[in-house]
This record gives structure tokens, C-alpha cells and sequence, in this order.
């Protein structure tokens, strides 16, 4: 038997894990692409499969956590470094729309299914509070794929998402200090308005200082300044959103917005930033599966509950984001509504912090869990099938990735 | 005050760590760039500053260590995918001759010392083991920076440095099991022949395996079938180096030179790479810097033995490099000493298994670090004077970093 220490054995079994996780992920991804379904999709099974769930291969842990963070922060950094402010500008009467719409319906039909299934007031609130946010990050991954990221619905999508985000977010605030007895009104406003001042002054303010400061940030002595100086923005502007009140992934999407206009045409600087996000987002994708308890599913009343949660979490954000988006056409309607429905992690994140607080029983969390695992699932084939067409019209080659459309850039460029 | 939520605030402390991290070995890196001094001593610099030591703004632990585990990890990689395997097999028996003489005469030399400065048999054991392997990261980096990793004294450095680190580690498995009285010459012998078959099998065999199922990876589904391949290669071995009794780093830098041939001219492999090694790289830097305690030398005894140490190791792998390089210029045999002289990681974890099994003291142990921490300081202007004359020869443009290099290519290409 080989000799082997325990600060190597330790650090060799995350490893491993690490190694199962991306092994699993791209194994199923393959698998996906060649069944013509989206890679997301394989790489969240991928988690379920080598989950506790069913293999019990990968046990979640601390590192896990961190890294599927990470993978998220740098999948929003990278959808912000391709939205341009001025393109979001041009749409956000429409978002607004969309989102606020998108964040009424399913939180009053959350907080009124809970309570028709016997939840406490405290719970009920929790439950319409993890029905509220859309997980930017899954469309932007099945649009990105599909080279669509630079439509108009796609913005009008991304626009909402981070609308509904922060929304999403202010509401938990809400709800998570009024089911501790804090409703100090002032407090609750000092949050809202904290939040909401912060996005709007990095998405206003940030690019014009990053497209002033251009001149000064290409004469670094660093070899890539603009790559350095996003990784930096990214955490920096991540951390700073959550001492602010909101979501680190905001954070990051609003550095990769800060940047979009100064790198637009720095493909060194995208290809290394994709690096980073195609090794981190696996790990995202996989702990969302692995999250997903099947056992407690035995219980006939959690899945039928779930099931409902379900079709109410789909219905009332796709007619809520449809409706929203009144006056475009129909077909327009319905990807907006369908592009909004996945739940994914900024759910979780909620029915965590309810489960963490005692505010929410095990059932209605594995229910939320089930909500936003089977959201994230169920929609990317629909999107990709309502915006098939677009992506035809638009003469794009098949199954073009982010990357492919940036190599075509580059050729042509 | 603004709301927050423990399980946000958790990882916003680790990503506001992570955060500092990054910023100040940038800023430190981009300060020693603009003094002409190598980044790599700025990224360390800057960990002592914001460590314990100094100023207390981060505190090591354990998703740090992991970081900058998965640093070194991606570093070796990399050095990896620029070692073409002919290469170095053309100054394997040079390299294996660097590389023995590099090894026992530090080790001789830290024995002795440490027996002098009143160690028992196993501390001096432990000492002379953590003289004995070079961190060749901290000389590729330097190397790549010049543009210099093709060269002939490159190849040998990094051979000599493999077989270095290779021996280094069974010297530890050895060292370990005699100081746990453990002396059964079968399992000792197990463990260092499970070591060396394992690197020669993938030394030999690897590339060819690759080279061979080029055309089917080329044919994967996967938008970037030779990047997740070696991302899933690079923990993979990484892993399997440890179950089999080597370092997680050999493991990463047998799975890049496995690659090197069939990626040779996949320069959007080598970015996306280039990506997550120069993402993670700053946090092994960094913490390297950050496990210094300057406290401990206040005792003045300590600080004289770690000056001793850090001479002996100096002298006696400038020197046993050197001589191993017999036969070829005096200029080059230099190189190749100065080469071999910084210890960083690899020493500093055999103090801290040293340290883990109860066998080497406190002082014992700062005084490894410091010699980790000052060899690795101390070499790179060296390394960079004794070079310059090559790069100039070259005619390569100043400061060329390996990405520049990278690029020069892809315009001819």
C-alpha cells in the first residue's frame, strides 16, 4: 500500500470530486448536444445522477458550494460583458414591464397555493418569495448556444431578469425580516432603496468611467489589462452587491455591463474570460442537480404539492413575462414568457435562507427545490423550440456556441 | 442597516477575500512590472502584506488553500502543454543527472545543518527533505515571462525539476514512514516504484495515446473538445498522482505534456487555458507570501538558522544543478543552477506534513518557510539577469509575456 499523507488525502478527495462533477458534466453535455437537447440540461442530470440522490458519488460540501458560486458570478460576468448598456436602455420600459409583471403573478399565486396546502403566514411568504426570480443565467446559456444573445427579445429577457432579480431579492429582504418580527418600515425601505440605487448608478454611471478610463487601463504594464481588470470588477463589484443587500451575481452582471462597451472588440480579452467561465459553470450546473433530494419525494402529498408549484411557478411567469411584453407579437410574447420561467438558483438561495431561519418546513423545501430544479429543466427545450426559427432566419450555422459566433467575428473582423 | 442574510454574508466574506487577494497581487505585480522587477515576487510581496504578518486583512484558510492549490495545479498544466515530450526526452540524461546532484546535496547539506542546530535524527530527516524539491512553477513563470520555455536550459531546468519533485516526494513517503517507525523496506520500496512507473508509463505513453484519438476528440460534439479534455486530463491525473504517492502538481504537468503535440497549434486551447491559470495563479502566489510569519523570527537563534538554511539551500542546488550540467557552457550550467534554486510549495508542504505528524518544531518549521519563501524571492532577478542576454539574442521584443509570444505566432501562423 502506497504511503499517502492526510494533507494530500484531503485535498486528492475534493479533487476527485471536482474531477467526478466535470467528467459527468461534459460526459452528459456530449450526450445532449448529440440527442440535439440542450448541454444544460445534461450537465444538471449529471448532478442528479452523481448526487446523494442516486450514486451518492459527490457529497455537497463548503468547496462545491463556492466553486458552483463562483461558476454562476463568472456566468452572469460574461452575459453582462455582451450587453451593452445602451441596448438595455433602449428596452427598459419593456423589462420594467415584463419583470414587474413576472414578480406579481407567481409571488401572490405562491403565497396563496401555501397557504391553501395549510403553510403559516411566514411560510407562505417564503414560498411566493422563491417563485419570484428568474434564473437569468439557464436562458442566457440555451440563447448564448443558439447565437441569439444579441435579439431584441434577448435583451428585453436579460433586462427583466436582472429587474426580477433585484425585485426578487428586495421582497426577501421583506419577507425574511418581517417572519423575525423586524417590520421597521424604515429599515425595510433603507434596503430597497440601498439596492436599488446601487444598480442603478454602476449600470449608469459604470460604463461611461470604464469607456473614460480606456486610455489609461490599455497602458498597464500588465499583459491583460482588461482581463485583469475584470476579474477584479467582478469579485469587487459581487461583494460589494451583497453588503448592499442583493445577489453577488447582480454584481457581476453589472461589471460585465460596466465593461461590454470598452471590450467590445478584445477577443483575447473574451476568450480568456470564457476559459474561466467554462471551466467554473459545471460545477454550478451539477450542484443544482446534486441538490435535488429524490427520497422525500416518496411522500404522494410533497410531490403533488411540488407538481402544482410547479405548473403555477411555469404558468404564472410565462403569462406574467407574455403579458408583460403586450404589443410585440405573439410569437415575441411567448419567448419572453417561456425565457423567463427558470427558477434555478436564486430559488434555492431562498428556500435555503427560509430553511436556515426555521421559517419553512422540509417538505415545502424540497418541494421549492423540486419547483426550481424542474423549471430549469423543463424550459430550455421550449426555448430553444420557440426560437428555432430565429436563429434559421438569421442564417447563423448550426449549433453555433458563444464561441463559435466570436471565432466567426474574428474571421470576418 | 441594510439586511443580510448569514449564508450571503459566508460567501461574501470568502469573496471579499478573494477579492483583496487578486487586487493586491495585481496592483503589487503591476508595480514591480513598471520596476522592471519580476511580477512573480510582487504577487508574493503582496500576500505578506495583506496576510497574518502584516496587515491581518486576510486570514488563510481552508478555500484559499484550495484556490491556490488548484493554482499550482493549472500553472503545472500549463508548463506542461509547452513541453512537448520529444523535447524533453532529448535532455532526459542531462536533466536526470541536474536533477540527482540537485537533490543530495541539499539534502545532505539540510541533514547535517539541522543536526547541528540540535534536531533529532527524523527533524533533520524532515529538513533536509524539504530542501531537496525545486517549485518549478516560480521558474517557468520567470521563463515564460522572457519567452525563453523552448530553449535547450528550459528543457533541461523543467526535466531536472520533474525528476526533482519526483524524488523529492518519495524522499518524503521515505522520511515520513521511518520518523512514524514504519521501516518495512517492501512498502518503502512499493512506494517509490509505483511512483516512477507511474510517471514514466504516462510520460511515455500519454502523448501517443493522444496524438492517436486526436481525430475522434476532434470529431466531440463539444464546443471546445481539446480544452475539456485537458481540464478533465489535468484533474484526473492530478488525482491519480496522489492515490499513487506523488504530488497532485506532477500529475497536471504529465497531463499538459500528454496534450503538447496535439495541441501545438490549437492557440484558442491555449487561451481558454491561459484563462483559468491566469485566474487562479495570483492566489498560490499570494499565499504563498501570507504563510510567512514574521513574529517568529523575533527570536533571533531562528533567525540565524533560517539565513544558514536559506544559504545552504541556495549554494548547495545552485551548485549540485550546476555540476549536473557539467560539459556545457559555464553560462548555461549557471542558468540551470539559478534555475533549480526556488523551493516555495513543495518545501513549505513538507514542513507542514513535518509539522502535521508531530516530528518537526515550530522554529524548525518557520525556518522551512522562510528558505521556501526567500529562495523563491531571491531567484527570479537572478534568473532574469542571468537570461537577459539570451532574450536579446533571440531578438524578441521586451517584456514578452507567454501570451504576447502565443500571438506572435498566431500572425505568422
Amino acid at each position: 500500500m502506497p504511503i499517502i499523507f492526510a494533507a494530500n488525502i484531503e485535498s486528492a478527495a475534493i479533487l476527485l470530486d471536482l474531477f467526478i462533477m466535470l467528467a459527468a458534466a461534459k460526459l452528459l453535455a456530449e450526450l445532449f448536444e448529440r440527442l440535439k437537447q440542450p448541454d444544460v440540461v445534461g450537465e444538471i442530470l449529471a448532478g442528479v445522477i452523481i448526487g446523494p440522490s442516486l450514486l451518492g458519488w459527490v457529497q455537497p460540501s463548503q468547496i462545491i458550494n463556492i466553486l458552483a458560486e463562483f461558476g454562476v458570478i463568472f456566468l452572469l460576468f460574461t452575459v453582462g460583458l455582451e450587453t451593452k448598456p445602451q441596448a438595455i436602455f433602449t428596452v427598459g420600459r419593456r423589462a420594467l414591464l415584463v419583470g414587474l409583471l413576472g414578480v406579481v403573478l407567481p409571488f401572490v399565486a405562491g403565497y396563496f397555493i401555501a397557504v391553501a396546502w395549510g403553510g403559516s403566514f411566514a411560510e407562505s411568504m417564503f414560498i411566493g418569495a422563491a417563485l419570484v426570480a428568474t434564473s437569468v443565467g439557464i436562458t442566457a446559456r440555451v440563447l448564448g448556444a443558439l447565437g441569439l444573445l444579441d435579439s431584441q427579445v434577448a435583451r428585453i429577457i436579460l433586462g427583466a431578469a436582472v429587474i426580477d432579480d433585484v425585485l426578487g431579492l428586495i421582497i426577501l429582504s421583506l419577507v425574511s425580516a418581517v417572519s423575525q418580527g423586524d417590520i421597521s418600515y424604515i429599515a425595510l425601505a433603507k434596503t430597497g432603496g440601498a439596492a436599488i440605487l446601487f444598480v442603478a448608478f454602476v449600470a449608469l454611471v459604470g460604463s461611461r468611467i470604464i469607456n473614460g478610463l480606456a486610455p489609461f487601463i490599455e497602458r498597464l504594464h500588465l499583459g491583460k489589462p482588461f482581463f485583469t481588470l475584470g476579474l477584479i470588477l467582478c469579485l469587487g463589484l459581487s461583494v460589494a452587491s451583497v453588503y448592499v443587500g442583493v445577489a453577488a451575481i447582480i454584481g457581476a452582471f453589472l461589471a460585465g455591463m460596466a465593461l461590454a462597451e470598452a471590450t467590445e472588440d478584445d477577443h483575447k480579452m473574451h476568450r480568456l474570460t470564457s476559459g474561466v467561465t467554462e471551466f467554473l459553470v459545471p460545477f454550478f450546473l451539477v450542484s443544482i442537480g446534486m441538490q435535488l433530494d429524490l427520497q422525500i419525494f416518496r411522500d404522494g402529498s410533497v410531490v403533488t404539492f411540488a407538481i402544482l408549484l410547479t405548473v403555477l411557478a411555469v404558468a404564472t411567469k410565462f403569462f406574467g413575462g407574455g403579458l408583460g411584453a403586450y404589443g410585440l407579437p405573439r410569437r415575441e410574447m411567448a419567448q419572453i414568457g417561456i425565457g423567463m420561467v427558470p427558477r434555478g438558483e436564486v430559488g434555492i438561495v431562498v428556500a435555503q435562507i427560509g430553511l436556515g431561519l426555521g421559517v419553512i418546513g422540509q417538505q415545502f423545501f424540497a418541494a421549492v427545490l423540486f419547483m426550481a430544479v424542474a423549471t430549469t429543466l423543463i424550459a430550455p427545450p421550449f426555448i430553444k423550440m420557440l426560437f428555432a426559427e430565429d436563429k434559421d432566419r438569421d442564417g447563423i450555422a448550426d449549433e453555433p456556441s458563444l464561441e463559435n459566433v466570436r471565432d466567426d467575428f474574428s474571421r470576418i473582423g
